[in-house]
C-alpha cells in the first residue's frame, strides 16, 4: 500500500481518540492546536436552525477574531439540544481549555452526526488529556479520519505558497445533509466541516476576505441533496509560523484551489454517488441569474436520477432551468454534456448526439454546459447523480 | 371483482384508443367532448419552458372562454420540440376537428410523457375517427386510463351539486415529475394533468375563480419530486345541461373536495411512494410564511427519506423549516406526528415519545403538525416518502 506523505504545516498539532461518541468504536473526537495562537477566520451555516457549537463558535471568533484550538467531534450534532447542548459544547472545550492550560474563549467546538441528540460531554472530558498528550505535528490524518460520519474516505487538500516557503492545509468532512450556504455570522445553512491550517503570515481581514471569496465558489456552489446543515462551519487559522506573507492573489487562489479540491472529494463521496458532474451554467444577464439555475439544476430529483441511469435527458435539465424563476428564451438553449452538443436553439439535435453523450456519462466525472442567451452572467455547480446507496443511507441511518 | 358505479356527467362523452405513441401499446390517446360546448377556465405550468400544447391551449382558452372537446395524449409531453412540436398540436387538434365538424379553436390540447420528442401527430390523425366514433357518455374511466404514463392507478373523484341535481368529476394523472406551480396564462411550474367537468350552470369568471382557488390548496400544495413540469394542465369545463346553478360556496366547495382527492391520490401514487404525509404548518406570521416553510419541508429529501425509513427523524424537520428562509424562533418549536408529541420548545420529549412516532409513520398517511410561533399563518401540504422505487423509475425512464 502506498503511504500519503506526511503533511506538516508549521505551528498546528493533531490529535484524535475514539471517545464512544459514535456507536462503532471508530475514532471520533479531533483536536487541532496552534500552539502559538492563529489569527482565524470562520463562517457559518445560515440556516435559521443552528447548532450549539455553531453559536458559541461563531461568538467566540466575533470577540477575539484570533484561537488556540478547534474540538471537533463526529456522532452527534448536539443541534436542537437547547440550554442542555449549549451547556456541553461550554463544558467540553472548557476540559480542553484545561488541558492546555489556555483560556475556554480561543477554544472553537464543531460536531457533525445526529441531530436532536446532546454531545456527551462526560465522554469528551474523560478524554481531554489522552487527547492532548497525542497531539502531533504529523497528526492531520488521524485528525481527518476522526472527524468523518457517512463519508466513504478522509479528505485532505494542500497547496503551497511562496513556492514551497509556507503550506495551505485543508480537511474537510461531508458525504449527506450537503448544500451548504454559508456566510458570516449575522442573519444566519450541510453538514460540511472544513478546517483549513496555513503557517503564512495573514492579517485577519486578509484572511476572512480570502474565506468567504473561496467559499462561495466552492462550498457554497455543491450540493449532494439540497438539504442545508444545522452545523455546516469552515475556519481558517494561520499561525504565521513560516513568516511568509503571501500577496491577496496568491492567497486567494491557494484557498480556492484547496476549496475546491475538498469541495469535489465531498461530491464525489456523496452518499450512494457515482458521478461528479460540473453544471456550467452561461449566457444569462448576472452572475446571481446562473447561480440560481445553475442550482436549480444542480438539485432536481429528475436530473441527479437521469444522471445516475446514464441517461442523457437534456429535457430534464431544461425544464429544471425553466422552474428557477429566473427569464430566459429556451428557443436559444444550448445544451453539450461533455463534448457531446446535444441541444441546439432550444430542440435535440438527435439520437446519434445523446448516444455520444450517453457515453460521457459513463464517466466518472464529466462537465454539463447549459448556455442560454449571451448574457456576461455564469456559474459553476457540482452535484452528484443520485442512486439507491442514498436511500440505503438516509432511510437507516438513525434505526 | 367490484366494478365502479359508472359516472356520467350531462353534456360530456368520452373516448380513448391505443394510438400507437406508447411503446407498449396501452391506450394513449383521450378525448372528451362537449357537444353543446363548455364554459371553460384553465390554469398552466408556470414553468418558463412549456411545451407545445400547453402554449396552444393558453391561447386559445384566452380568445374564446369556451371550449367544445380536449384531446389529451400520453407518451410523449411534446415539450421542448419548438416549431415542430407546435405544428404537431395545431395538425391532431385540426384533425379531431375535422372528424367532430367543429373549429379547431375550440379543441384543446394536453400531453404528458417524455420530453423533447415532438407528438407523432400522424398517429393522431389516423386515429381521428375511431376516436370520435367511440366518444361515450361511460366512457371517463377509459379516459383516465389513457392519460396515464408511470401511474399505477387511474385517478376519478366526483362530487354532487344541489343534492344530486348536477355532478362535478374530476379526472387526472401524474405520479411523478410532481410539483405544481401553475397559475393563469401571464408570467408563466409538474406533469400534473387534471380535467373538471360539470354539468352545473356556472358563468366563465365564477368557473376560473373557483379552479384557481382550489387548485392553489390541492395540486399547488403538493410535491412527489419538486420537479415541476413543462406541461402540467388543469381544465375545467361546465356544459351547463342539469340546468343546475351553484351558489359560489358551494361550488368552490365541490372544486376543493375533488382537487383535493385527486392532489392525494397522485401524492400516494408518487414513484415508488409508500406513504402519504400531510404537513400541517401552523403558527406563522403569514400564510405564505407557512407555505414556504411547507413546502421546503415536504420537499427536502432527507425528510423524505427518513419518512420511507419510518424514522421520526424531527431533527430533519426542523433543519427543513430553518433553510426555508423564514424568520421563526426555533425554541419555540413544537412537532406531533399523528397522535405523538415529540418536540415541545424546540428539543425532544424523548425515546418513548418518537417510539409512538414511529408506529404513526408505518401507517400508508397521517399528519405531521409542525408549530412554529403564536402567528395565525397555517398551510397545508401533501408529500410522499422517497425510496428505492423513484429511483427505479427515474434512473430508467427513457432507456
Amino acid at each position: 500500500m502506498v503511504r500519503r506523505k506526511m503533511t506538516i504545516v508549521g505551528g498546528f498539532r493533531f490529535a484524535a481518540v475514539a471517545a464512544g461518541i459514535k456507536k462503532d468504536g471508530r475514532s471520533d473526537l479531533a483536536l487541532v492546536v496552534a500552539d502559538g495562537g492563529a489569527v482565524a477566520a470562520g463562517v457559518f451555516t445560515r440556516n435559521l436552525v443552528r447548532a450549539a457549537p455553531v453559536d458559541l463558535a461563531a461568538e467566540r471568533l466575533r470577540r477575539s477574531r484570533s484561537a488556540h484550538a478547534i474540538l471537533v467531534n463526529s456522532g452527534c450534532a448536539n443541534a436542537c439540544t437547547g440550554r442542555t447542548g449549549l451547556d456541553a459544547a461550554l463544558y467540553s472545550t472548557r476540559a480542553i481549555a484545561q488541558a492546555l492550560m489556555i483560556d475556554e474563549s480561543v477554544v472553537l467546538p464543531a460536531s457533525t452526526g445526529v441531530i436532536g441528540v446532546p454531545l456527551p460531554h462526560e465522554r469528551v472530558i474523560a478524554c481531554a488529556d489522552d487527547l492532548v498528550a497525542g497531539l502531533d505535528p504529523g497528526g492531520a490524518e488521524a485528525f481527518a479520519e476522526a472527524i468523518c460520519t457517512t463519508d466513504r474516505w478522509p479528505k485532505l487538500a494542500e497547496a503551497s505558497l511562496g513556492e514551497g516557503r509556507a503550506t495551505l492545509l485543508g480537511i474537510a468532512k461531508g458525504a449527506g445533509m450537503i448544500h451548504p450556504d454559508m456566510g458570516l455570522p449575522g442573519p444566519p445553512q450541510a453538514t460540511l466541516l472544513a478546517f483549513l491550517f496555513t503557517d503564512a503570515k495573514v492579517a485577519r481581514d486578509a484572511l476572512e476576505y480570502a474565506l468567504v471569496t473561496a467559499v462561495d465558489k466552492s462550498f457554497n456552489a455543491c450540493s449532494v441533496d439540497g438539504d442545508t446543515s444545522t452545523n455546516d462551519t469552515v475556519i481558517a487559522l494561520s499561525s504565521g509560523a513560516s513568516g511568509y506573507t503571501p500577496s491577496t492573489g496568491e492567497l486567494g487562489e491557494a484557498m480556492h484551489a484547496v476549496c475546491e479540491k475538498l469541495a469535489r472529494s465531498i461530491v464525489a463521496d456523496g452518499e450512494g454517488a457515482s458521478h461528479v458532474a460540473e453544471i456550467h451554467v452561461r449566457g444569462l444577464a448576472t452572475t446571481e441569474d446562473a447561480r440560481i439555475i445553475a442550482r436549480t439544476v444542480a438539485t432536481s430529483l429528475l436530473v441527479k436520477t437521469a444522471l445516475h441511469g446514464k441517461d442523457a435527458n437534456w429535457g430534464r435539465l431544461l425544464a429544471a432551468a425553466g422552474r428557477s424563476g429566473v427569464r430566459f428564451d429556451p428557443s436559444r438553449a444550448r445544451i453539450a454534456i461533455g463534448d457531446a452538443d446535444v441541444v441546439r436553439d432550444g430542440v435535440t439535435l438527435g439520437p446519434e448526439a445523446e448516444k455520444r453523450a450517453a457515453t460521457v456519462l459513463a464517466q466518472s466525472s464529466y462537465v454539463i454546459e447549459i448556455e442560454l442567451g449571451s448574457g456576461p452572467g455564469e456559474f459553476v455547480y457540482l452535484t452528484s447523480d443520485l442512486g439507491h446507496g442514498y436511500v440505503d443511507v438516509n432511510a437507516a441511518y438513525r434505526s
